[in-house]
């Protein structure tokens, strides 16, 4: 008998990333702590999009041309130039609603233009906070999918892992997985499940390190909280666009 | 008080290697199936010395210019053109002891000579056969580490992932891990190590599945097997020389 299950793929650094085929594939970007978290609830939120860009300057210039929020942050503070910052708690319904995000994010979106440029045919983000309608999406398109975590400075982290352990162990039944990167995620993933910040606290991560001690540890419990969101963001012609699960579902 | 404790970071693949700083470090060549394992049971048998090489074409050229054993394989069979193959049992000491091995390999040669092209100040090689003497050595010097996995074809493989976990569990109260990798690695090996056979043979390690088809069970076996020598490979101008335990202790 011939396995016919798609393949699951996971690479843990963009520096990685052009290892694997996106062609003909599902890519869903990962930076749980705070990118992708923040975009799933700005547009749970009612944004009208987000569009990811690099760069502060970008930022600037996008703000002058178009109606929008700019938002992004340097060293734990709002970045000269823009008006507001990263965390998802400062994008509630009341003020997001209807609104362009214009959102600077380092890793995650050059992530996403790796994967663009390496001729991603489907690019989605995800993080806990809708990891169920994310892995309700990738079981209904049966289709290949590469987990892309968006790292620290191309450097592995440990939050981006957890969350692409979570999604493997959901989904993993209707996948054929020949990657040891999926099953390290895994297996951490499980080893972590019961307490995903004492998880993170306890190891050490590089990056809740710099993010406590800018204060933000509501942000790392509400980056690790999974479902509060039931959007999945597509990214098209530079935004991204929320699907709500109904839309995405068979 | 300030950690003066040295610096220990992990590479899980050499795609990786140039985000670490390896000037005024020891980097630890980490290719556990198979090439770090035949090295350090080669030299444990007396080889003069064991002089890696990145392809059949040079390990040729090379046995044409010095009196030497050449080894090395493809798809599981001795290559073209070689003498012998990849695995620890071909290098009995009745075989190999006085005698030049160069030895053919892809991944493990290919993240030396980075290194070596990104300065390391110190290389050797480790394995699961020469664990202690390598902790040992590693904790003597006081100097900062970089574990650097070969890993396959630069994808992140579990059984390099696994040493370098060994290898931290050991060492760790004497360095200062400010590394997702390093924390990943050392959960994974204390989740795996009661049977590490085992492990790998569950989560469907690639490589496990590559060379078993090719036969070599017995192989993974004992390169999974901790302290079958106790010499530590250091590299020096071309060649891999067996440092005795005694002689790298302080």
């Amino acid at each position: 008998m011939t396995n016919q299950k798609p393949d699951l793929y996971t690479s843990l650094s963009p520096a990685l990333l052009h290892l694997y085929n996106l062609n003909n594939a599902i890519v869903v970007i990962i930076d749980v702590l705070r990118a992708t978290t923040t975009i799933a609830t700005a547009l749970e939120n009612g944004a009208k999009c987000v569009i990811p860009v690099d760069s502060v300057a970008k930022c600037i210039e996008l703000g002058k041309q178009i109606d929008s929020i700019t938002a992004g942050e340097r060293d734990g503070k709002i970045a000269e130039g823009l008006q507001h910052g990263n965390s998802p708690f400062e994008y509630p319904k009341e003020f997001v609603a209807g609104k362009t995000l214009v959102l600077t994010t380092t890793n995650g979106t050059r992530l996403l233009h790796m994967a663009l440029d390496n001729g991603a045919e489907t690019i989605i983000t995800g993080a806990f906070a809708n990891l169920d309608v994310l892995c309700d999406y990738l079981l209904s398109q049966n289709h290949n999918v590469i987990l892309g975590c968006a790292a620290w400075k191309n450097k592995v982290n440990l939050e981006d892992l957890l969350f692409a352990g979570a999604v493997i162990h959901r989904i993993k039944e209707n996948f054929s997985i020949n990657c040891d990167s999926s099953q390290i995620a895994e297996t951490i993933y499980l080893e972590a499940k019961n307490d995903l910040f004492g998880f993170i606290q306890e190891k050490n991560a590089s990056h809740y390190h710099r993010l406590k001690d800018f204060g933000l540890e509501k942000d790392i419990r509400f980056c690790l909280t999974p479902n509060t969101a039931s959007v999945l963001p597509f990214y098209r012609e530079g935004k991204l666009i929320a699907h709500k699960n109904e839309a995405t579902s068979p």
